[in-house]
């Protein structure tokens, strides 16, 4: 399947904005400002879950979708409808995002303030598609991050699934497939997002399945003959220790006389703890411990985590609604928000303080300690080459982190140059591993689900500078 | 703009459902069960956010996306790399829906454990879309509905626009712009939703504006300038009370030298009751009692009413985040389950009582008291045609509702017949005239957010005993 399939219907992908950009954009046009140029970062503010850090995710699409950012005649209509003027409906015509864009490695753990993708070019074409690059990340990050929970309450060696289509929110399912597996996750039911994404599936049956053949252990038999060798049942329909783990017992013993193995039973209902321990309990006293147990039903880490602690016996979690959906928390927070304007550095007061953004064209440097843990990072400005010995706490400068030993990288690489991708685009897996390796690089106090570590993310002194100056210049 | 336009790209149609389902269908078409047909409710079990009813939306979605649902060779190569047998290939190649299917009006106020959503044929075909219609149903109805009680904070004549496209779970902004019209919002800033279908559009500024002019007078002129007839100020770059909205008042007296008038200010931080009323006294003291007040920054209903107790002076509110996310709920919980099995009534009985089904085919009557308000909802089977006198509770047989003189409406009519769509596709507006009027009908004490009155929802005799039979005949 050809990965640059739309996400949006290719007549719409320009109008794929809010409209103040396209009513900006056209002021900028008839204000002089057609050849004016900008640079935009985009950050979060704060970590979703009460967590620690974020998963980065939804790169991938961000750049696809800038590449097919287009005004078909169609579009260009609507918009002349709106009332867009002639003139600017001409520019649109030829429109295209020409601009260069650097990022963090898609997976990459980050946090809150740290300007991961920055987009330089025209003034209008990096102001245009603000929403479109708010609307991604946010998102799949969200759902990468959630994920990565899941994966870290499961432990390493559970089998994860996501089982969340039908209630995700709507065609954004495709996107929680993919970002479920950067974070962690094994496999998805969702076909659609498994073939787009070349993700692994993960099926067993439904109880409409069961109820069709009048009497489960017909039910189960018929399944069996027809996947002999990935057989899981739904033994909930009627009742669970009474009829369907006993009728999964009779027809795992019939496939043994086949030479088969029946592969595992799923549990969507009840006290998962109590009753996963009596059905593994029921499966070992008829000698079926090679039988795994999947649970599903309204699962998140912290129900994960409570049942690993009561020592429930499940070997497979499907984990849906919670997952797609991000839940409890609605959005990721991120922003866009301009930092150069013609190369001078700008930047926003607000009443505020925590929303006041950083100027200049920017770069972050991940510090790493003696024990190979991720010990800082240090937002610098791009064209800082010299050595920094310590950052500054961005609203309390006289906090430092020294970091004068340790060895660093740069996280912010070219990944868009006029407009064209310059990143390999690699298989969905290949980015779950670098998660999975930057994660572990991350010190588990970061990761507590409780009260986690603060991570140091702080500023250099010509980025404190800078912004000092350009804050004082807007105060006066 | 087509309407048809597919949310998903049609490469996937065929796909866009969970692995579990196409197993499921392959298992019956090698079972013998090729012809069997089946009877399929959609209905969900709890309103969401505490509150007393749901606004059905996403019918024409849904009813789109079965139209298209096929398996183009792509889609069954995939399939084909997924293990499944090539006679069965062979059948999903000529797969198109060819069902009949009865709902509730889109827009219509319902009420947990009603199948509004009738589908009926042949059983392969009916049991493979349930993904999809679990997918579009939950996510768009859960949106309506939130935006109905958005719309019952901000009162009848106030202004709401959806502002959340950026924080939307990615493309799933066109379903939730479209399915905050039907909830009683009055336009969205999301271009490509309101092209799609039809909605009216909102858009003001950004900071990027007011920066990339390096002051905010004249980012306001130059605006003014361009847009002398729609002009809305993001009053809040630098200070709102001490910069911004003393600068639009300036330019708004320049636009009365022109014979024009600003359209509004726009808040989006700090607290908004406060500053609302200060920038009010500010613009009344000018003379420009005329100008419009927006307020946004993490809106919903609970703030919106807390505001207007407050009695901030807001005119138009723009709400994004919790709106697009339906936050503080994940999910609305619809299922999807078989009711008949070649013309045999079935059920799913569960350890969880209130996860029990309702066999058969159904329909559903509202009944209208003496003072137009609805007054219960009687869960029948289709072919009842004799008035009934009073309908039961369905877990509490002995509580009954009298309905002996009450005018009555039955709730699903056909929507589709042989896969052809067989209602008209009309403008979003006028779905959200019909639930306007239906949720007019609906007494105030169910819109009520904090312990709302229960709407009652009952079942007929025979229904019942229907139910009582099938369930005996399992439980033996």
């Amino acid at each position: 399947m050809n990965r640059e399939t739309p996400l949006i219907p290719e007549m719409l992908t320009g109008l794929y904005t809010d409209l103040y950009e396209l009513t900006m954009i056209q002021g900028y046009f008839f204000e002089g400002k057609k050849e004016d140029t900008a640079v935009f970062d985009y950050f979060f503010r704060t970590n979703p879950f009460g967590g620690g850090y974020v998963i980065y995710a939804g790169l991938e699409n961000v750049l696809h979708l800038l590449k097919n950012f287009k005004f078909p005649q169609k579009a260009l209509d609507f918009l002349a409808s709106q009332g867009f003027r002639e003139e600017f409906l001409k520019y649109l015509q030829d429109f295209s995002f020409r601009g260069e864009i650097h990022s963090a490695h898609e997976g990459e753990v980050i946090f809150p303030n740290e300007p991961v993708l920055r987009l330089e070019g025209n003034l209008m074409e990096t102001q245009v598609i603000e929403t479109l690059v708010l609307n991604i990340l946010n998102f799949e990050s969200l759902i990468a991050t959630k994920a990565s929970r899941i994966r870290e309450a499961a432990g390493k060696d559970t089998m994860i699934a996501d089982f969340g289509m039908r209630r995700a929110h709507s065609i954004a399912s495709m996107q929680a497939a993919r970002a479920s597996i950067i974070g962690g996750f094994n496999s998805t039911s969702n076909v659609a997002a498994a073939c787009m994404y070349g993700l692994s599936t993960t099926g067993t049956m439904a109880h409409s399945w069961v109820m069709s053949f009048g009497d489960e252990l017909t039910a189960f038999r018929k399944y069996a003959d027809l996947y002999p060798d990935k057989c899981v049942f739904l033994v909930d329909t009627y009742n669970t220790l009474e009829s369907g783990v006993p009728n999964a017992i009779i027809v795992a013993k019939e496939l043994e006389t086949k030479g088969k193995k029946l592969l595992g039973i799923r549990l969507d209902s009840g006290d998962l703890a109590y009753i996963s321990k009596k059905a593994r309990k029921m499966l070992d006293d008829a000698g079926l411990e090679y039988v795994q147990i999947v649970a599903s039903n309204q699962l998140d880490e912290i129900l994960i985590r409570s049942l690993e602690e009561q020592g429930a016996r499940i070997d497979i979690f499907g984990v849906g609604t919670k997952l797609v959906t991000g839940y409890p928390d609605a959005a990721l927070d991120g922003v866009y928000k301009i930092s150069e304007n013609n190369s001078r550095p700008v930047m926003k007061i607000s009443e505020n303080i925590q929303k006041m953004t950083l100027p200049g064209k920017k770069n972050i440097l991940r510090y790493t300690n003696d024990e190979g843990k991720s010990a800082g990072d240090a937002i610098i400005l791009e064209d800082e080459t010299a050595r920094i010995n310590e950052f500054h706490h961005p609203l309390f400068p006289e906090k430092k982190k020294n970091v004068k030993d340790m060895s660093f990288e740069r996280l912010l690489t070219p990944v868009m140059e006029d407009g064209e991708i310059k990143i390999p685009i690699v298989p969905v897996h290949e980015i779950a591993d670098y998660t999975k390796q930057r994660l572990s690089k991350l010190d588990d106090s970061h990761k507590r689900f409780e009260n986690p570590h603060v991570y140091k993310v702080g500023i250099s002194e010509k980025l404190m500078n800078l912004r000092d100056r350009v804050r004082d210049e807007i105060l006066k």
